[in-house]
């Protein structure tokens, strides 16, 4: 492993002169090598998926680890996209003159080798590689094992385009024959690796931020609630609430926690129950609205909430519902059991959305809109490397500029300090 | 300890509401609290001077332990400077509307919890402490032992100015009686933390980079170099050379190693090592440099440069000296042996000034200025924290906008992901 990081770390030069016209056109070549390839690494998938079923994998990572025509075109529909993206290197972010007459410019680089450590979607391969490459950052990846052959076969198609143009093809890394016990090997290479994203399970993104003398942007889970004030337009939280919750349920900015304020709770509930159980959402209710909804919907398979489902993301079709007394109950609620994501208020009431959009420590908030936002596409940021639940460097959809640093270049004619 | 740091986080709250009128009421206050406790400061401080000097500690650390007069007039010039800086929380980073009338704005907010770990000098307390202020950040201060009675008498004029005006002192946190081995335990606190900067020692920085569980924001050595070109003017050049090594040698962007082209390196070294001589700086030079500059000035004291003085931040009137055969043998150097701190280029070539502001990978790269002006004020930054070595959140002089992060504040009328 050590030899493929120097030479992944080596290659870092080769990106420096590149210009944003060559990258472009690289960019593009990987989309026709992909493409050429797709039988190539649809067969590869294959191997992958049988390989899942006949482990008995749960139907969730397999269906996130097959790949199809669909899943393709968008690998090309992303490729195309990065490929347009203004470059991000050498964007000048300030500038200024000192009292000595220093002109101070502070420029956007490459952060240098990012590597991203990822679970079982093939399409991040491609996603992350290019990214890195149209910010001129080296990357290594490391993928999850049982994608290993839909990603080689991924990774293949990319270098064959970074060959065909005469690049180093280990800026774009992919550490195969990776061993569960070479991560601990792997977080402490801070010689080699500027930056470690790990996206995927809350126990691997926990052992790697506190094992690593790397630095790491978390790409943890997303623990996101949306509160329905007192005051909300009822017919646009039910939309949202089922949006939320029901239009990706796998999805980390998918709701996991509704929290009802109480004077609005029965009517909402109703509704929302409805919906729900037509849907098959099932509800893990407080005690409030366990009580209310038995009443009213006798045949309603319900569950009661504990502290344990308020802490449970679960990426599925079940949702917590939780009656409150007023806002505080709410933020108090958001700030115990949220991973600081996304949240969403729904009210009408203006001190109401100003509060929790200044008192919610969370990464995205949302006043009268779905969470399911959180994502680098609806925020216009074209792909995305993940969402960031850090608080430093990247917070939140983690695009093209937040894969740079910046440094100052300070012009003299001179100057020597006093 | 843990109960410190509980305290310290729960004050979190007390800073969110704070206008940026009360905010500069309560430093201007803090001024006159430690122009009102000088005398206790100055008699705490001789009581570590007095500890230093009987521990025989060395006369660069007691420099910097010792407070007088002009140093509290510093101090009280830092908070008045800080108390007039423009409030860097809540600035509107960045707005845009989305393809689906999703209006975003990119609002910078308070990191939270901020731990500086320092070392000897005293007035890095009020510095820290008022920035973190200034910025709505808790900060918890742990300084040297040498220094404790200077810092505690400087804490306790700072939180009688928070008492004043009704607010928690435990937003200023300082660990008084924190043990060796407390350390470790310090930096795996993220439940209670944010980020740690380390200012300090190498071998500290590197401890705590190495261990800490929370985000790392590195304040280490600075290797800094000057490379002076074939082109360059040779008396800005010489100027600038003893600026960034005597001005004050014992700061981190002093200058360590001088690389000089060897078609200008005759003319220029005898000028150099003479200045050098009578402002008794002692010159590590490299084989052609001893050789030449013995033959030239038979009684200069010289020695020879290795790969270790080329490693040694000397933080003293010692300097390596080493001529190159061009601008890539001088890049090459410094790839190799730099901080990523400060360098500097002295010459008139336009194309060389171009590739070492692009090529070197330092946070602050100046073309013909010495590398002294890597500070917060000379920035124009105001006071700083320190100059981060780190590659991302903050690079360089660390002022209050490098003690904010970001949220996303997103308005919807009832927006739903399709």
């Amino acid at each position: 492993m050590v030899k493929r990081l120097e030479l992944a770390k080596s290659s870092q030069k080769t990106l420096l002169n590149l210009t944003p016209n060559l990258k472009e056109k690289v960019l593009l070549d990987m989309l026709e090598e992909v493409k050429n390839a797709k039988f190539e690494i649809l067969e590869a998938n294959k191997l992958d998926v049988m390989a899942a079923k006949s482990a008995n994998l749960n139907s969730a990572l397999i269906e996130r680890l097959t790949l199809d025509d669909k899943k393709i075109d968008a690998i090309l529909a992303s490729l195309l996209d990065t490929a347009r993206l203004k470059d991000p290197v050498g964007v000048v972010l300030d500038g200024w003159v000192n009292y000595a007459g220093l002109k101070f410019q502070k420029v956007a680089i490459p952060i240098g080798v990012v590597c991203v450590i990822y679970e079982s979607r093939p399409n991040v391969t491609a996603e992350v590689a290019s990214l890195c490459f149209k910010s001129s950052n080296v990357c290594i990846l490391k993928g999850g094992k049982e994608a290993k052959h839909s990603n080689l076969a991924i990774v293949s198609a990319l270098h064959k385009a970074l060959v065909k143009n005469g690049i180093d093809k280990n800026v774009i890394t992919f550490l195969d024959d990776f061993k569960r016990e070479d991560l601990i090997n792997l977080i402490k290479m801070d010689k080699f690796i500027d930056v470690i994203v790990p996206r995927g399970g809350s126990e691997l993104v926990k052992f790697i931020s506190q094992n690593s003398s790397i630095p790491v942007i978390k790409h943890d889970k997303g623990m996101c609630h949306i509160y329905i004030d007192e005051s909300a337009n009822l017919a646009n939280a039910l939309k949202i609430c089922i949006n939320a919750k029901c239009q990706k349920p796998s999805a980390c900015n998918a709701v996991e926690t509704l929290l009802i304020h109480k004077n609005i709770a029965n009517e909402f509930l109703l509704n929302l129950a409805n919906e729900f159980e037509n849907l098959g959402v099932e509800i893990y209710g407080c005690e409030k609205t366990v009580a209310f909804l038995s009443k009213q919907i006798p045949n309603l398979s319900i569950k009661k909430a504990n502290d344990e489902s308020y802490d449970t993301e679960y990426l599925d079709m079940k949702i917590n519902v939780k009656i409150v007394h007023n806002l505080d109950e709410a933020l108090d609620h958001i700030e115990r059991f949220s991973s600081s994501h996304s949240e969403a208020i729904i009210s009408e009431n203006f001190t109401n959305i100003e509060r929790f959009l200044n008192e919610v420590d969370s990464a995205c908030l949302y006043a009268n809109a779905s969470t399911r936002f959180s994502d680098g596409y609806e925020f216009g940021f074209g792909a995305e490397v993940g969402i960031s639940t850090n608080k430093l460097h990247a917070r939140g959809p983690m695009g093209l500029s937040e894969l740079t640093t910046y440094k100052y270049k300070i012009i003299g004619q001179g100057q020597v300090r006093k």
